[in-house]
């Protein structure tokens, strides 16, 4: 049971791990422009963040824990020097939330200077760690990407094309890597496409990106997005895309399209705010409902909302009005105010849902402690029904590829029947999307990584749970 | 003339000047509760904060400039010990934004500490601060705050309902007031009405607020308006409302039901979401389309779209995606950047707008400078036409009670005809909300002050325009 | 008693209040020249520190808490403009060590910018309080300072000099004054001439100090000190003197010279290390006794014991040393510290020591907590005999003139008689200089204030002895 | 030539590179008599410090720019848990002073963290950063102590001891070391014995230190230094001393007795007071004057001027005062300020000097920039003759084992004859120690390094003049 009174005031929302960008533009302000496409990727961590720039022998870095707006100013901004950078922005869970863990990784090397962000996790981390360590290398972070920027000075021969191909035979997981190296920036998606990439052209120069929607923020343009498996370089000659390695199944992570993406990046093709329609029109379509009015769960869930009213035929309003500001700061609420629960966050609107059978449409429900508050807060400002919908399958299983989803045990449809959620949450009826129906509204043909919702990964290698769960205390083996 | 290259990246956005709190309430956490209640208010005003809190013998204070948020932390909470306190979140222009300015401003007097919050401007600032300083008072800031702290200081006789009515007589202007005193707190709101405050009850106490959105973040509810000329006191034996001065005739603040409130507070006894879709309905009468979507511009928009579009028949939409951080940070985009213009903070959702004639719903328009590149990103995200829109008036004439409204030189509709502004913005075709139409959605017997589309001001006397407006060259007699 | 396990960590050391400094130099940095001298008088205050500057129209202020290299930077003293400024830095007990309460003091007037620094303690405050709260003043610090710009700003009529005079007719105590108006810097000291205050000349302008050590570091020669009662002015005409109220029997505070000012000032038209070995040589005469070396208490009681070894004819050396760092932290010594002690701030040369019979020269005894634990570190170090000269008489009486000395039941001298002391202590022989001897070393005709010593005040009126000590308790009206 | 306008205001100090502290004391607060400890030792080091501490699983690390005392707070503190703890203070050269190389340096390693501070420099280091590149090691410091750490993280086999023999067997150059393991804390000393360490023992615990006037300060008392060549560790088990590497010919640096180290710590079993007492008594008998008083530069030449008086027989006093602050602010004197030369930080006493012939002594001259001005202030000051005594050799050669010493170029003696100098400074006569004399007065059985006097390095292999001087461009490979 999750009782009312045990209310998690961090919300039940799902957290990313990070946002990256490169950029090569000769007689541009590197850090400027880096700095805003990373604040347009600030949906993607909000916990650290940092760049480094480079005229090719001379690397400049300034990192730090927060928003993107708080670590940096005019002064810091004004030492990062050079015709390129790069730029990370972090979410992490509280464990391994450090200064040292930020991104983008940087070391000297034989090369030169070498810099990497990273957005994904990899399921062969403690392998890697491992044979680091036993090769006598000591390591300074809990982080993937220092063992990928330690695995990477460990290769040898030619091109960095074929640097990269050793490094990637070596990884297993998630990872889009943005490097910054001497010669260039260049970009890598590993080959199951687990995480987003994006070429971009602007006047002068290149650009990658996590998602587009960073472009428009400094005046660039989608040139296409990085194919599974691929490394793109981007240098004073302009861009090349090389095969790292052979792309496996795709396994685009579903999640993006739900939850994660800005709904105006542009992903496999789609713009992400039309993809969340599509969800919202199709469960309407498999869950349609007799009702006066559709109001979205807000934000993510207004995309969705949209699509469902707009298929069902029902008015679409808004019913819920989110605190703009409550979830950044860093005061906890004492027991006297937890007691006050989703009310801190959310405010119903009565006047739009009184005596009116509200379909009320999230775009995912992970451990279930906000919606049963939802419901009630709907019902208590005069709604005469509460049918709830839910733009996505049930989430039955972890995820191990940068996703920091629950465990199991806290997932409330690994635990729980469709109508045991619907009592627990108190609504009238309550339904998911279908892995089809989903499935039907994504393109299929994309090729998508489902693993929690159905528990199978896109490995060939099994995840090695246990190891991957104790990380986090692997990792406190310091503070600092 | 108001060129496209001459964009004005803080954008189109009026600036309300202060939200504030009050709260009586042993054995709460007072701090911890002002806190989350002026983060509720944190809309009001972003660039400085303050709480006093008092036991009625010693009284605490901590202000900072910033957001709610990067000024408090559980340290500096954990100081503020009593069972009552104010607080007060502010916005200023640049000239006096100064940590001195800040609120809420405190005293020693002989009648123990004196703490006050205020939301609003008098227009006999001047003379106030003429008059104190000719009777040999020294004054430290340049808030209208400090004047009436002093005023109030020098009142004499009986209780603090008569001092409070000898200060009523002596201020002319918005003046919406939280007092902390020895013996409890007092809430005033000036006899035009022109900011609201309402009063609200809790579980062991009772609590003042500029808006009753604070109430439901700490588990209060809205026991009532406080009616214009009205004090309020809220102590150990509940609370009082008495008659401060007669009230004037009812001039409340329109541009608080059309912009700056949350739209999940209640003003004049109705829901300002419902009254911002009433007057979208309004418009969607008295200048109707024919057209395929209503979009609105996010955020402030939305609900008037929403009425817009219920009443039009016509299918609502999101078509512009809003960066939620960008506006928030402190770098200045640079030349190279700001040609980007508004896509820095808007992007359009192409598949929403294709070949689509676009109602695009605004709040208002101030400066004009963010309409017209609007207008364009719609049309070349494939808008085949795009009629613009705005739920209120054309605003003529600059507001002196409390808005950073531009000076009239740069009010667009002070300047240009309707056809003049619809050319320098681009669109298919334009309407304001016409007064008429908004005092019917509004209500008119509740009586507003609509001197920002008319010029007439609620006051006897004349407004002393030439000292009001440099009032903040005055204040810049000292930085700091 | 003073039971040894009772040991101060903060030592035995008398306090200062204030250091203060004006300059009117056009075509100087006047930041930067006031951000070295009030560093150079670092040692009258390292608790809080502020600058002023002026055009005469526009003044501007930074000040803040700590140390003066803490609190400003090329930033702030950047924005610091004018030709004309006063620097303050501050010490003050614990209970008003706050933001709010750092000086120099500013106000808006009718005559433009006032800002005041005060050196000193105004024995008719609580009076002076009284009064303005009585007229409707309210105040927001707990500083005399705040008073006597409060007491100005009421005063009338004709030109500065005569209004200072007012101000000073209300003022009784010890006032050392420097206050920036819109026509130039003013100095005044008090008729009893309580605080130094001195005048001195650079090349294109002037400058007032506390102390002449100021002015070697910016390149200032001394021109005079300023007599009790004076007024001067310096501004763009030079510099003009003349008298506020007619002196009282002048009342030089003793301990400036015995340890307050630096041995590189000058005071009564000698330098203080020369008077300083003047008292040490007095002792000697006094109190002589076969020893081997004489060592001081450093570093305030080096010059002392020059002079007493000089006058002995005994070698002088050092059998201490201060740790030059400790006593600057914040960090409190816990129980298990606490035992270390003196030895935490202090250690021995056994070398220099052993076997030998030391005279330990210090220039004060106040509470008498370090004496005790400094004579057994000689011991241990070997020391066959230790015979402890104090270049002061015995202090039996608290100051209330700026001096933060101990309650009378805290002075050692007040509780105890010689011998108990120099049991207490542990010492072979003790002994303090005379009043008697002090007088002739330091010429009593040029007036001193030793009433800690025999509890004669200089003022005609009596001490409202119980108001002042509840000062502080006042002033704890509100924290902030 | 070095001409007077060009006086450099940072004077003529040398800088040691670093304090290092360890300690093993179950039951003890780690971290607070670290923190004491280092604090004691920040002579040693002032531009950053940093702490780590362990209970043999987990470490915790705390490190910052600046003072001891503005790093760390009691809420850092509070966080360093464990029972055993290294800590080290830091100068630097402008080039490196970052972040980044602050030190301990910690690395996770499969033997648990391990956590190093390191004090000297390794001649050998340019060969061990390249050999580490070119073995794929990424570098993410500028410092020795990063090679050290990976070198040992590569070392194999046993027990620590055989580990640090051959790390030991892999440096060439000044180490001393304090080493955190998951086993106990070890100290290490290189074969020259260049740089101190001494072994204390305290209530519950061992302690190890750069110098033992830490130990006093936290109530430990000095064991023994620690030999060259020697390890030891201390742990629950008591403290073990073994040979590390066998001792080469004694080489320890004469500067630590002549200037570095405290006056009250024990370097070769003697109390350096004594030590530089004794330097001064031999200047006295190899270069005696006709004058009348001796005055030290302060205050490093103190202890060396009472020296010299007492065995010339002439009286000791102050004839200059150096301000306790200036020279730690970060504020630069402008172009107006720098023309008042040494006056910024040194006042004479008139008094003492008018018309004596003074005998001025200094430890030592480096660049000479500062002697010339300081006899003139004297003359000024009305002294009839001043004869400069310098209580070391001359200096001609730089030093490579943790001395910031300046280039050849700017060393006054490896430039200019005895007789162009005292012609440069103004001195009526001028005379350095022989380095016959010192090492008389130091006792050269103990052996000494004075390669900065003679320029025969120590070690077998040759200097790598080049790559060393190379090392901070090397070290701007980044910034950050």
């Amino acid at each position: 049971m999750f009782p009312s009174h045990d209310l998690d005031f961090e919300g039940d929302e799902l957290h990313e791990e990070c946002g990256v960008f490169g950029i090569y533009a000769p007689g541009k302000e590197i850090a400027r422009f880096t700095y805003f496409a990373i604040y347009a990727l600030q949906h993607r961590g909000q916990e650290a963040a940092g760049i480094v720039t480079s005229d090719g022998h001379i690397a400049h870095v300034h990192k730090g824990m927060g928003l993107v707006s708080q670590i940096f100013n005019e002064d810091n901004l004004g030492h990062l020097d050079g015709h390129m950078g790069i730029g990370h922005t972090r979410y992490s869970t509280t464990g391994s939330s450090r200064l040292r863990n930020t991104q983008p990784y940087i070391l000297e090397t034989l090369d030169g200077p070498l810099a990497i962000g990273h957005n994904g996790n990899l399921i062969n981390a403690p392998q890697l760690r491992r044979d680091l360590l036993e090769r006598g290398v000591g390591l300074s972070t809990s982080t993937d990407s220092e063992l990928i920027i330690h695995v990477l000075a460990r290769t040898r021969g030619g091109t960095w094309f074929n640097r990269f191909r050793q490094l990637m035979a070596q990884l297993e997981g998630a990872y889009t890597l943005i490097i910054l190296t001497r010669d260039g920036i260049f970009g890598i998606r590993d080959p199951w496409g687990l995480r987003p990439l994006v070429l971009g052209e602007m006047d002068g120069g290149y650009c990658l990106a996590s998602e587009s929607c960073a472009f428009s923020t400094i005046g660039a343009k989608m040139v296409r997005e990085i194919e599974p498996g691929e490394i793109v370089r981007i240098d004073d000659k302009g861009y090349e895309i090389v095969a790292g390695l052979p792309p496996e199944q795709r396994a685009f992570c579903t999640f993006e399209q739900i939850y994660f993406a800005r709904p105006d990046s542009i992903l496999n093709g789609k713009l992400v705010h039309q993809v969340r329609q599509e969800l919202g029109r199709q469960l309407a379509k498999e869950a349609p409902v007799d009702a006066d009015i559709v109001v979205p769960v807000p934000d993510s869930g207004t995309p969705h909302a949209i699509g469902y009213a707009q298929q069902a035929g029902i008015p679409y309003s808004e019913g819920l009005i989110k605190s703009r500001y409550i979830g950044r700061t860093f005061i906890q609420p004492s027991d006297q105010l937890r007691k006050v629960g989703v009310a801190m966050k959310f405010n119903p609107l009565p006047d739009n849902l009184a005596g009116q059978r509200v379909v009320m449409v999230d775009d995912s429900i992970v451990r279930g402690n906000t919606s049963g508050p939802l419901v009630q807060l709907l019902r208590d400002a005069g709604a005469s029904e509460v049918h709830v919908r839910v733009a996505c399958p049930p989430i039955k299983f972890p995820c191990f590829m940068g996703v920091d989803m629950a465990t199991q045990k806290e997932l409330i449809s690994a635990q729980k029947s469709l109508e045991e959620i619907r009592v627990h949450i108190g609504a009238d009826s309550l339904a998911f999307l279908t892995v089809d129906g989903m499935m039907q509204a994504l393109k299929s043909e994309d090729g998508y990584c489902n693993a929690c919702f159905h528990g199978t990964y896109p490995f060939s290698t099994p995840i090695p749970y246990i190891e991957l769960q104790e990380k986090h205390k692997f990792a406190g083996v310091w503070g600092g």
